[in-house]
């Protein structure tokens, strides 16, 4: 059993993780391993919105892998479609890097290609977090998949002590050993003609929270499928309608697509939050996510890791100048957007 | 909005709480206010076992209200009943002082009589936790009933804020604020004689959490008898039976009697823990307990005081001097007996 936090990362406590140091988990879980040589990941959302048919968007898409592939391009990079709250098409392309100075060196050019100027019938955007790896952390069901960031990473963990308990998120973040990590200011939004930028405050928080079930059979994926996505996606509705009452400021519920731009069994919700504290009161008391992390409790606990069906996540606390948001042509829910 | 934490007991912080300070609770909750000058209660649970019918019992459970209508008897007491894992009939009579003095002026008398000698048919327990107010905490769905050790308070509070997330019984008790309350030791048997004492370890937990559904109508006592009371069930047997594995060394699912003896429409869970922690492990993670606390989460934040469901609670974390635990003629899994 080890710390998700490293060794590296280790401080003086000045705050209290939530749990005795004799606790042990029901089941295993896993976290992401970077060299301690990064100080900093960066993971950068692009997208592309547009309704029913629209060719610039597949020229988009292509425009974006090519980017990515380019000089200085992320290390690893996948993609993901949903339909919004007002029937816009959204394929979002997140790439993942975990050196700063190549990020920049490709960021500029890349920026001005992709929301430097408008295109006919589609919007884009860029969402852009670049934390210290003390602001950040990573959870996997199994350790031999990686997904998101994470596949940036050196390496996975063995068993980690901080999860299965409300709280394991932010004991799992370094820098929650002293700090509570409090939101700061409101989000405001810059105009530089069409392109609206949105400047949002420290501690803003990212959740990808993923799953995976192209690997369950028959009954686990029947349990899957009827019993634990719909309420999944109860609780998915509920963000993204409702939730900017609660600290939520954007959210999408997504299907990655495979290399060839086909549906993948795998999913994840991605949201932007007012602080790491408004996505624990919601993780623990709203009735749908209760209901998953008990449906997730006793099946992992009963399946262990030999359950087939993967779970995962990944969650930022960024500093204010550690975020960038950008959006050409785009509806104004979109992303953080719908914050200002 | 004011802190569970009554005035004259905050302390200069080492541990933060789990909320932020600007934390809004979704719905009111209360707290007993005892007077400044009180500093210890004295919680007494004095019981009565037998199987069938047992004449002695009768006489036993007469000769208890006796007692506790004696000089320095309690300011409150009340009595409940249940049926345990072997088929024995108990009835607990629970006994509320908030001046220590009284109390042991009353006890010395009072445990001879109880446990001092051996009755036909019948077994007798005394169980006594007399906490210092720091060591304590209670937790009111609605301020103008007091049920337990609230019924001596002077008082209850106005709306607290540390409640309705994962973390509010530990950070309503004042003693969190500098210390963890990690348990010590391991509970040991002292024969003396017939009489088995149980000397247990600092820290020791103890939770009496009551539900009172007499003043439901119609839907809401449907929905309180067909939904939630099956499903309270189960985490009780839960814990009556498989409890010893999570740290609950004890736990009692009991019926209030009235005064006439007869069976009131108010039952609560009294369990003994090995500390605070794996209280709050079993309540944040078994799917009982999630599904009660989403339920509640939910069915008072629709209802808020109007709910004519009244649910309370009293949370003790026991010094170990603060501890008696003295049984006769019982069987070996009554109460703390089961622990050791």
């Amino acid at each position: 059993m080890e710390s998700a936090i490293p060794l590296h990362l280790e401080t003086q406590r000045t705050r209290h993780k939530r749990v005795p140091d004799d606790y042990q988990p029901p089941y295993p879980s896993f976290v992401a391993r970077y060299k301690p040589a990064v100080n900093r990941v960066v993971m950068a959302y692009l997208g592309v919105q547009y309704r029913g048919v629209a060719p610039a968007a597949t020229d988009a898409l292509i425009e974006i892998a090519e980017l990515f592939a380019a000089e200085n391009g992320p290390s690893h990079w996948d993609r993901a479609h949903y339909v919004d709250q007002f029937g816009h098409e959204n394929v979002v392309s997140v790439g993942y890097w975990d050196d700063v100075a190549r990020f920049d060196a490709w960021f500029a050019p890349a920026r001005e290609a992709w929301t430097g100027s408008q295109r006919d019938d589609i919007g884009t955007f860029i969402e852009v977090l670049r934390p210290i790896v003390a602001r950040h952390e990573t959870l996997f069901s199994s350790p031999d998949r990686p997904e998101g960031v994470a596949a940036i990473a050196a390496d996975m963990s063995g068993e980690v002590q901080e999860h299965a308990y409300w709280g394991g998120m932010r004991d799992r973040i370094p820098l929650s050993q002293t700090d509570a990590m409090t939101p700061g200011g409101a989000p405001e939004l810059i105009r530089a003609g069409a392109r609206l930028r949105v400047v949002a405050h420290d501690n803003l928080c990212l959740i990808r929270s993923g799953q995976d079930w192209s690997d369950t059979e028959t009954s686990e994926r029947k349990l899957y499928l009827d019993d634990v996505e719909p309420v999944l996606r109860q609780g998915m509705d509920f963000l993204r309608d409702d939730g900017l009452g609660i600290g939520c400021y954007a959210h999408r519920y997504m299907r990655m697509l495979a290399a060839d731009g086909s549906v993948s069994e795998k999913s994840y919700g991605q949201s932007w939050w007012k602080s790491l504290a408004a996505l624990e009161r919601w993780a623990e008391s709203h009735p749908t996510h209760l209901k998953i992390f008990g449906a997730a409790m006793k099946y992992l606990s009963t399946l262990g890791p030999s359950a087939k069906l993967r779970l995962y996540h990944e969650v930022t606390v960024a500093a204010a100048d550690e975020q960038f948001f950008e959006y050409l042509n785009c509806h104004p829910k979109t992303g953080m957007l719908a914050a200002v």
